[in-house]
């Protein structure tokens, strides 16, 4: 039986990361194979795609370029990861995916969000999450966690978490609406709470698929 | 006034970087300005990526990355050296450009040309080359020079120079297809022959801009 596809999306400080490990590990105590990727990354090509799309600061991808890089790396992880580990029946977590780029680069950029749809069909040969949980923060508590995460670790906000307010707003803005035009697929929670409540919030979600 | 924009095309092995030095050169003897430039690579990022697309060995790009992977190097050079040199008023030279994707990729890959074409425009936002030199050479002649040359400079056939004769065969048969359908942008110069008569048509080809 073809396995599970689940993605957690949403903007920054939603706790993506943690929510992931955490259902992992609860998919795994149930008896499942799990097998968990990010985006962009999952692969050696997509992980050095992800490096470039970050890192590069002299010569930094415009957004163009920047959509089209962020598909390259989910073409390589859908094709080579995300796919077969589907097919031998595990279960998929994925740290963001399609509705990242909606957001990001329609939503949040401009991009045409029906041209990036068709763009992002071609990347992943038309699969589509069974679940997407988004992770709800609002701007500002996005923003506070983010800065709290980068004074604990001593890192510099990266090319993409430096977007000013409005873009924040914008994202967020985008990502609902793509859960509104699509209420079977996404489970929306609102990560501004205690972190127990969440949990319980994505098992009940998953639960239901 | 706006530069001209030209592109050389074609199978490997038909001299493109030859004669793209020798047309700038000769364009400079006439006064112009000449920017000389190529794809993949053209900058930084995109020399970046260049690099992903030939020698990642290990987890080398699927089919729709590879495609992807181009496109995001197109866009790059487009946005930031094309574009600004051709509204600078310079001539600007392009070794390989949007035919080589609809050639290698949809004729020898077999990714539909038109989907291609609607990718492409996206990159390039709707930058279009005002003459595209395509330096045609049979495959036996274009693997004979391919040969030569690793032999001489002691280099191994990249990932895209290995792919077999069928496929150099839909490659070449995709160019010349290309060629027919845009017979105005397109100067087809027959490149098996002597190198001085090949330089003689491409400037015969350039006067008629």
């Amino acid at each position: 039986m073809r396995g599970k596809f689940i993605t957690f999306e949403g903007p920054e400080g939603g706790g993506k990361s943690t929510h992931v490990r955490e259902l992992a590990d609860a998919l795994r105590a149930e008896g499942h194979k799990v097998l968990v990727t990010r985006e962009p990354g999952g692969t050696r090509l997509a992980e050095k795609i992800r490096g470039l799309v970050r890192e590069e600061i002299e010569d930094p991808p415009v957004t163009r370029s920047e959509v089209l890089l962020f598909l390259a790396s989910r073409a390589q992880v859908v094709a080579n990861v995300i796919k077969p580990a589907l097919a031998r029946g595990e279960w998929v977590i994925c740290d963001r995916f399609a509705d990242s780029t909606f957001a990001y680069q329609g939503y949040g950029r401009g991009i045409d969000v029906q041209l990036l749809k068709n763009f992002n069909d071609f990347a992943t040969e038309g699969l589509v999450p069974d679940l997407t949980i988004l992770l709800d923060v609002p701007p500002e508590v996005s923003r506070a966690r983010l800065a709290a995460r980068q004074a604990a670790t001593a890192t510099q906000a990266d090319r993409i978490e430096q977007a000013g307010e409005e873009f924040h707003r914008r994202l967020r803005d985008g990502f609902l609406e793509l859960a509104r035009a699509e209420p079977n697929r996404f489970a929306v929670i609102d990560s501004s709470g205690e972190r127990e409540a969440v949990s319980a919030a994505v098992l009940a979600a998953v639960q239901r698929l």
